[in-house]
């Protein structure tokens, strides 16, 4: 791992343990007792969460900013006061039922590229950042992604303050809260690019370990649809109405569901097709249900399968309604992302410098670096997750694999940071 | 509909009129503005309408008693008084989204029937009762006819009250409240069974309407067995995960709903096959179903059947639960009830002599009169329902049918009572 100048002192002075202790740390924070945590964006505990990793981090005297939707920026300074700062991050908040690395991993790579860069002695031409996203999972308000996007301008700000979670408390009252809790400066503007953005992420997927990789080069984000699907039937009794006369929403939504399935098979095993989500209508087990909502989140790298595969599932959820009525609306549609080639070339170069296997692939969920890429040259480096488990509380990741995706990082970031 | 002595007598002094003002006094406690009412068991709502009927009826000085389920007993002295009561009843609460007919018309009818014998004039030797049943729907406390099962020693009373809703209030505390707001003393003893039974009720069904036939015959109630399945697979990411390595709870609990509605096909169309309720965990759009239950309700009046058909399912969720675990647990096994013939001789005489057209038929719901007919000699009275919908806030009735299944139970009552 021999090299020199600002790079090799910056990888030497990475801390594993340091980084594998802060993820047990931030674990603490939502712990449900089962492993796993449940830190929904802007509660108690995901702003708790945030503190102790300021305050963990305060004697460095790095500069700390929030922008209007409490996304935070810790920024070291660099010999160039001018320069755009080279920057890295994710999130902190996790899925109802989330893991302790979904996330947290990025924010703490990018936190230790920071302090070994520090401890190291060493300026960088460019200011380094490290960059907490606010609300990435979307699990309490959507959509997903709402810092970054809002961040880039993709989402308006208003449009994301008025979001309601499941108890009715509003974005707007949760962020005021949070933020002031949090104590950062609001100084950061909106819209206000860095020169470079690298994410790292845990793979949530099994490519890496099934193949014996260390090192996951992700070229892009694939594209995403989600749609609703509404289907009205009739209340009825369980115990009296035959079959024949029956607008069974739940009866007809599991023929939907089954057929879209048996549709949705691709040899390959590349496209993804999840229904997630389904509410029933009363929810009686003696009444016929009269409504059910069910999602549909699909996924594909390659925009015009992703396209031509969406846009049958209206015609196949009419074919199976049954007696039923249904009307099909599509939430989101995401199209691919390709990363910036000379960034994913840096992180390709980096890792088998180090001696670490690589695997090019996609990323298969979105990420915050998705609105970053409309905005800067972008790249994300993935690490292995167990059995590709993830949004799931025995989500896990070795100590090891964790260090060498942050000395990828590392390389990264000074390598641009230096230019 | 001549007909000499007392029987004629309390024949013609039913009150069409104030028959259907009372259903429509009621259907203001817990009015949905949708035009059903949402009276769930013992709720404010519930308690209210108890009091506003008890109230109503306060001049007549019947006597009124509670028993420890706070069931209510209105009873009309007899000339004998050491010989027991005829009695008929229903209930007044109903499902989230219930209408205001089913169970409200059982209590009305019972009710008219004793201030038309009051107006008459006549005195019967036996003592006449109605009585409203508490909890018969099972939407707040499971399981449904909860009242009656208590009274009838087929349900711990203990057991009744350890039951809590969804939202963790005990029955116990809901039912000391309701007992005390009603003002009833509770001096009726469980378990003290009346001289016979009538229930009077709307179908529920569309048998009657199609067939243009005003009275319902009920020579039982079909049996009813209810399945609680559960499945569970894997939480994981939907953008990451390979089909080929998912758990998906929710796919496999629709491979097996569809597997199930396929193999309870009945060429009669009999059987009543019901998924109302399906739960889902985490339920989130973008992650993977770790968990599923739901519920299934099947009813037959061929306990054979019912027993061979109900005893497949847990094959069939084996055969399609794919990757995930399933298991399969009876909740609810009850068998058909068949009534006293005596009493059901008597409905059908009673609707032919008032020139009605009647049908025989077996209730498809279950209902109060099952566990009375345990009891004493029971029947039940079936008035047709628009369209057959019920458990649905446009269930609807007509003034006329109700009137007429009146003026039945009115003359099956006062023919034991005079015995």
């Amino acid at each position: 791992m021999s090299i020199d100048g600002n790079i090799g002192k910056v990888i030497g002075a990475i801390d594993a343990d340091r980084l594998w202790r802060r993820h047990m740390e931030i674990a603490r924070f939502g712990a449900t007792g089962r492993g796993g945590v449940n830190r929904q964006t802007l509660t108690a505990e995901d702003t708790a969460a945030r503190r102790h990793l300021l305050e963990a981090i305060r004697p460095r005297g790095f500069a700390i900013a929030a922008d209007p939707i409490a996304n935070i920026f810790i920024r070291r300074s660099g010999g160039d006061p001018t320069a755009p700062a080279i920057a890295a991050g994710s999130h902190l908040d996790t899925q109802p039922t989330g893991g302790n690395f979904d996330g947290i991993f990025g924010v703490l790579a990018a936190v230790e590229v920071l302090e070994a860069a520090d401890d190291a002695g060493v300026t960088t031409r460019r200011p380094l950042e490290a960059i907490i996203w606010t609300n990435e999972e979307g699990a309490r308000f959507a959509p997903a992604t709402m810092g970054s996007a809002v961040f880039a301008g993709r989402l308006a700000l208003e449009t994301a303050l008025d979001t309601i979670d499941s108890h009715g408390i509003a974005m707007r009252t949760a962020l005021a809260g949070a933020l002031a809790a949090t104590g950062a400066p609001v100084t950061r503007k909106l819209g206000s690019p860095p020169g470079a953005y690298v994410e790292a992420h845990i793979e949530q997927g099994p490519a890496l370990e099934a193949a014996g990789r260390r090192i996951g080069v992700v070229t892009g984000i694939q594209g995403l649809r989600q749609f609703r699907i509404d289907v009205t039937g009739e209340e009825a009794h369980a115990g009296t109405t035959p079959r024949s006369v029956r607008r069974d929403a739940l009866a007809s939504a599991v023929e939907m569901i089954a057929a879209l399935r048996a549709a949705m098979i691709d040899d390959s095993d590349t496209l993804r097709f999840t229904v997630g989500r389904f509410e029933v209508s009363p929810n009686s087990p003696n009444t016929i249900a009269g409504r059910v909502m069910f999602m549909i989140d699909m996924r594909h790298p390659d925009p015009r399968l992703l396209g031509e595969r969406g846009d049958t599932i209206t015609q196949i959820c009419s074919t199976h309604a049954g007696r039923c009525e249904v009307s099909v609306t599509e939430i989101l549609n995401s199209q691919p992302v390709a990363f910036a080639p000379e960034v994913v070339a840096l992180v390709r170069t980096a890792a088998v410098r180090q001696g670490l296997s690589v695997m090019e692939m996609v990323s298969g969920a979105t990420h915050d670096a998705k609105f970053m890429a409309g905005m800067c040259p972008t790249a994300m480096i993935f690490v292995p997750c167990a059995r590709g488990i993830s949004h799931n509380e025995s989500e896990s990741a070795s100590p090891a694999d964790l260090a060498a995706g942050t000395r990828v990082l590392a390389e990264v970031l000074i390598t641009m940071a230096d230019r």
